[in-house]
């Protein structure tokens, strides 16, 4: 489509129409699931064209990627708040609240096993949403580390190993969601620590 | 098939086609790939008839969780070995080995993105396999309750999260496997001790 305004205001309508496609996609998963989710369907939702969504995403699940992985960084805190338990514990609130969100445990489901099939997709994924995760929590690491209060031996790419870990088994192996124990156990793990009891 | 043979023949005649159809359907996998796998094809491969196959198992992803719950039980040690640090090590090593066997984590991926779909086999997958490896681990932690050397706090369900969560993880989401770094950092984690580095 092109554009008679400003590259300004250009950018900020396509920054637009890039964040209702996004909402679009999540929120139309939500309510009929993966498998009846369509391009068309999402275009129409955010009354955009089917060919504006596929200029910027090749797939269904590349929209619902990058919309979960918005939501993630919106919803999941990694401010600093003087001590890394305070802040692996905002993490972890905020993490096991996205996950018990309507229709967030389904759609990463549906978009790990996606990634099982499509060895691309699967890069994409990794690259586009669980590295961008990783890196979340690395940084809560790094800055404790810095400040001197990191537990001994706890490397920033273990504690994402373990806390992604245990959060994805219990999305696609047992469907139980993270509770006050599994945070607080995680806790203890990774500080070494009591924790809240 | 009707049998003129003893029962007990019978039984042990029954008992050495199911065998044969599990190696087949695991050999076969590891050849051809998940996606290319046929019931046909194992049947072919054991020997046996189609319907001697569909008369025990429903898909061939049933048998193929059942090859490899089968391979588990043989290859990851849950025995005694006088202290729980001893016992998960040997649990780890067995498991890390047993992952890097060739095929075992392309038919693990094949498997849980199967459980993703299909819901049905999603309970088939969990109590077939994923439960049968936690209570392989949980045996090792209430063995260690029993002889008085069970970290403070550790409970066996949580233990099983924190290592088939980061097992997991690492088949579907990063395809590293674990290495000795992973295992003493498991250990150093679920005993609170230095392990071996």
């Amino acid at each position: 489509m092109s554009s008679t305004s400003t590259p300004a205001r250009g950018r900020r309508r396509s920054e637009q129409t890039r964040l209702a496609i996004l909402t679009a996609a999540y929120e139309l998963t939500t309510e009929v699931g993966y498998p009846d989710l369509t391009i068309e369907g999402i275009a129409a939702r955010a009354g955009a064209g089917k060919q504006t969504v596929y200029r910027w995403w090749p797939t269904k699940a590349d929209v619902l990627l990058e919309a979960l992985a918005l939501k993630a960084d919106l919803k999941v805190s990694t401010a600093d708040q003087g001590s890394f338990e305070a802040e692996l514990d905002a993490f972890l609130q905020d993490s096991a609240a996205l996950l018990a969100f309507p229709g967030v445990a389904p759609v990463l489901r549906s978009l790990m096993a996606e990634a099982q099939r499509d060895t691309d997709f699967r890069r994409r994924f990794r690259d586009g949403f669980l590295s961008k995760r990783r890196a979340a929590l690395e940084t809560i690491v790094e800055r404790a580390a810095a400040r001197g209060d990191k537990p001994d031996r706890l490397s920033g790419a273990f504690a994402a190993d373990v806390v992604f870990g245990l959060i994805w088994y219990r999305i696609l192996a047992t469907e139980r969601l993270l509770d006050q124990d599994d945070i607080v156990g995680i806790e203890q793990l990774l500080t070494g620590r009591p924790g809240k009891e």
